[in-house]
């Protein structure tokens, strides 16, 4: 489970990075489908996750609004400094809690743990597919999906 | 881990029932990014995994070609095919190899089996993030994404 994680989040990094030479109007461009522009995605899926994991951790839900946090740089340090806060726990104390069930503050169902990793591993990795598409309709080649051959940054290297 | 095939063979299907509202032009349209068309997209998800879950348990590869297969009745059938085959391993054998080293024939590289199995959770949840894309091009309503509330079949129904 977290080699899916330490994937999810390097392929993050790469894709921050790669928005690099996007200009501000291709950052920011509505997109058919998915969760808006290129640039809102990537924070949706820092935000959505961050919201998960506080969750499993029995922490009360903190909110991110985008405009607070709308530029590329401002992205890349929101997801640095929730990941480090997360690091420490999916290295110490995530096998302790996996089969535990949550209760999130968003929606009245209650989660098993595992399933919560399960639902924002696939919820990176969806949003991440559709970066690639439009990556190609922008005529740029998107970021390399593999799995296999990728040397993974491990979580306690984000603590 | 089972759980994330899980979600992957029952959102496939959901993704192939979808496709019976396509036309056939809409079926083999060539789309911009991603592995070609809507159909050889599935296609190419069901092939690949059963190379990959072939080679975890140490059998020969058995490639198939699109031309082969390329009605939407021929890719069910096939998905349900090797995925029946394959569920009775994943349901007995699996841990047992996760840590075993695997060479596959087409490359030269010796991955370990629970890398592997990471690897096709991620190449088919890409693709369906991709399809997604199209699917919203298209102005057709995609198939949800969440894993968390998604009642699943188990893997021994599929055996």
């Amino acid at each position: 489970m977290i080699g899916l994680i330490e994937y999810n989040w390097q392929v993050r990094d790469e894709w921050l990075d790669w928005c690099e030479m996007l200009s501000t109007e291709q950052l920011y461009a509505e997109q058919t489908g998915g969760a808006g522009s290129i640039l809102y995605t990537l924070f949706h899926i820092v935000e959505v996750e961050n919201s998960w994991l506080r969750a499993v951790q029995n922490k009360q839900d903190v909110p991110y609004i985008f405009e607070d946090y709308s530029s590329l740089d401002e992205v890349k340090a929101l997801s640095n400094t929730l990941r480090k806060e997360h690091a420490l726990f999916l290295r110490t104390d995530l096998d302790a809690v996996l089969n535990q069930y949550v209760q999130v503050s968003w929606d009245n169902q209650i989660y098993q743990a595992k399933d919560i990793l399960h639902h924002l591993i696939i919820h990176e990795v969806h949003h991440i597919g559709q970066l690639s598409i439009w990556a190609r309709q922008m005529n740029k080649q998107p970021i390399e999906s593999h799995y296999v051959g990728r040397q993974l940054k491990r979580v306690e290297e984000y603590i």
